[in-house]
């Protein structure tokens, strides 16, 4: 009875004192990326996670060198029919058409006003800068901020009906999380605004602000009675896009990533830069071929284009993810 | 004899599972900042750090609100008699003098070549956008990594010949650490340069490069052959300094800090934009009032200025530290 009662305790301390008994029961609970199917992509990117996260592998990184950076546009959530961004614009200059009657005969803004996509883009750069500076400059930081944070609580995709903040990938926040319980940092790194991204990507991927890099204004600071503020400029400081995306990259992480997931041509500097380090690597093309649960689109798209970056991934063997193929799901529940 | 056995058991498991039985074991060991006298600063930070800290607190913070910013030269390690950063480029020149026959004859290097400080300062904002391009520019973001990263590792103080990365501010460093354990992230907010810091802070303050923040140069990414570099420009990107830190800080943070440590004038608009947010906040500057075991200077001091930040200091209340009377000891052993 007596040594019963002993060897009793010494399992319950065993189990206590061992950490591979509660590793069993995580692992059990938690089959990482479940809407990934078990095709090449899936396989890569836990073979990639294997080799840099096994202490004593050749190829081991350490947990401060993990660093992950994701395009956002088309790689985290749909991009389709137009950027969330531009509609963001768009529904901002809807929003303060009434304290501008000028603009019913300033392009860009009279065509938006009378939903001519056409006639607006026409405007060209010059139309572009000047949408930017009536929508996203002029106010301070934290009320940029407030105006994202209200819009993005009810905006609706306009074909799916969901809110933009459920058109995000399943099997991309899976990756995220993945990567993350495996010690990494992750960042997006995308051509839209820093600031726009910012208030709601915590929530949405886990994301915190100082981990997002975008295109940004330029910022002034200065004292509205004795409150500091600081004043958005209708002056641009960094478009975070094709060569700016490894020069974000340098300037907010200060290290070379060692694995990078975009979708589009704008990447394709990014994952250049992400490859180019020593030791291993990983890089991941998103590749739109699913017109039944999303859209499809590559070569010849004005949104989103997969062309020489395509190219490049064929040649250079990074792994190309099908969406079609390689998904179970696309959105959330 | 089976009791006592039982007994025995019962205690081991419960101590195994009482987390507090190892907090009370990791407390006795690590009594917060221990280089601090136990005067004001000492326990306004203590204190500080309870109130945001403390669950069901109407000050409590959560953990991914923690952000502390730190400003470099003359706060987390010394800045006299000059800054680190411009002995860095005063050694840079006489290294590349050798490939630059014409800088016998051209300011501001001829005067820094002949040892003449007044002579290179005469030659202005234009001698130190020169000096920066010869020693800050020009190359690749790695070279000027791999240069730094040779340069510190050697270098050493002309007065206490010690290397600079040993003249570090020890209550600093206790400082950080016990805020890191407290589930603060902190950041340095520095107006030296962000590539000058990076490639020795993690290992010297435990900060790694993306919590770095400073001055910078533009960048270009460009193919050399098929390798991707990133080129730095001799054209500023940030100035990170007065006006420019609460830039900086929104530019990679994105979210204002809840504390904010500095020691000059060019930290007083931090140490501002810090202080307007809501909650509880804290502000603190390093006063240089010891001779003896360091340098004494403020309201005067070309370098590290201590003036109008002292007048706004003390009218709002923030925290000051006399390195003289408030810190056990200054450096490291």
């Amino acid at each position: 009875m007596r040594v019963t009662t002993t060897r009793t305790h010494a399992t319950l301390i065993a189990a206590l004192l061992l950490p591979s008994f509660f590793g069993a029961v995580c692992l059990a609970a938690d089959v990482p990326l479940p809407s990934w199917n078990d095709t090449a992509p899936k396989k890569a990117i836990v073979a990639f996670v294997a080799r840099v996260t096994k202490p004593g592998s050749p190829d081991f990184v350490p947990v401060p060198e993990r660093i992950a950076v994701f395009d956002n546009d088309g790689t985290l959530w749909a991009e389709q029919p137009m950027y969330v961004q531009a509609r963001f614009a768009l529904d901002r200059v809807k929003a303060l058409a009434p304290q501008h009657p000028e603009w019913k005969t300033k392009e860009p803004f009279a065509s938006i006003l009378r939903g001519d996509a056409k006639g607006a883009a026409a405007a060209g750069q010059q139309g572009a800068m000047e949408l930017i500076a009536a929508t996203h400059a002029g106010m301070t930081t934290d009320e940029f901020q407030r105006i994202v944070s209200e819009w993005i609580a009810t905006a609706r995709h306009p074909i799916t009906g969901r809110l933009y903040t459920r058109m995000v990938y399943q099997p991309m926040l899976e990756l995220l999380a993945y990567l993350r319980a495996n010690g990494f940092k992750t960042f997006i790194v995308s051509g839209g605004g820093i600031d726009f991204m910012r208030p709601w990507a915590e929530r949405v991927y886990g994301i915190p602000p100082e981990q997002v890099v975008g295109s940004s204004l330029q910022l002034k600071f200065e004292e509205r009675g004795s409150v500091p503020a600081l004043i958005r400029l209708p002056d641009i400081n960094l478009i975070d896009d094709k060569e700016g995306k490894p020069v974000g990259i340098e300037r907010h992480i200060g290290r070379r990533p060692i694995a990078a997931f975009g979708n589009s041509d704008g990447d394709q500097q990014m994952l250049e830069w992400t490859t180019a380090g020593g030791g291993a690597r990983f890089a991941l093309l998103v590749h739109h071929d699913d017109a039944g649960r999303e859209w499809a689109y590559d070569r010849q798209s004005s949104i989103g284009r997969l062309d020489k970056a395509w190219d490049e991934a064929v040649a250079r063997g990074w792994t190309i993810v099908s969406m079609k193929d390689d998904w179970k799901k696309i959105f959330p529940k």
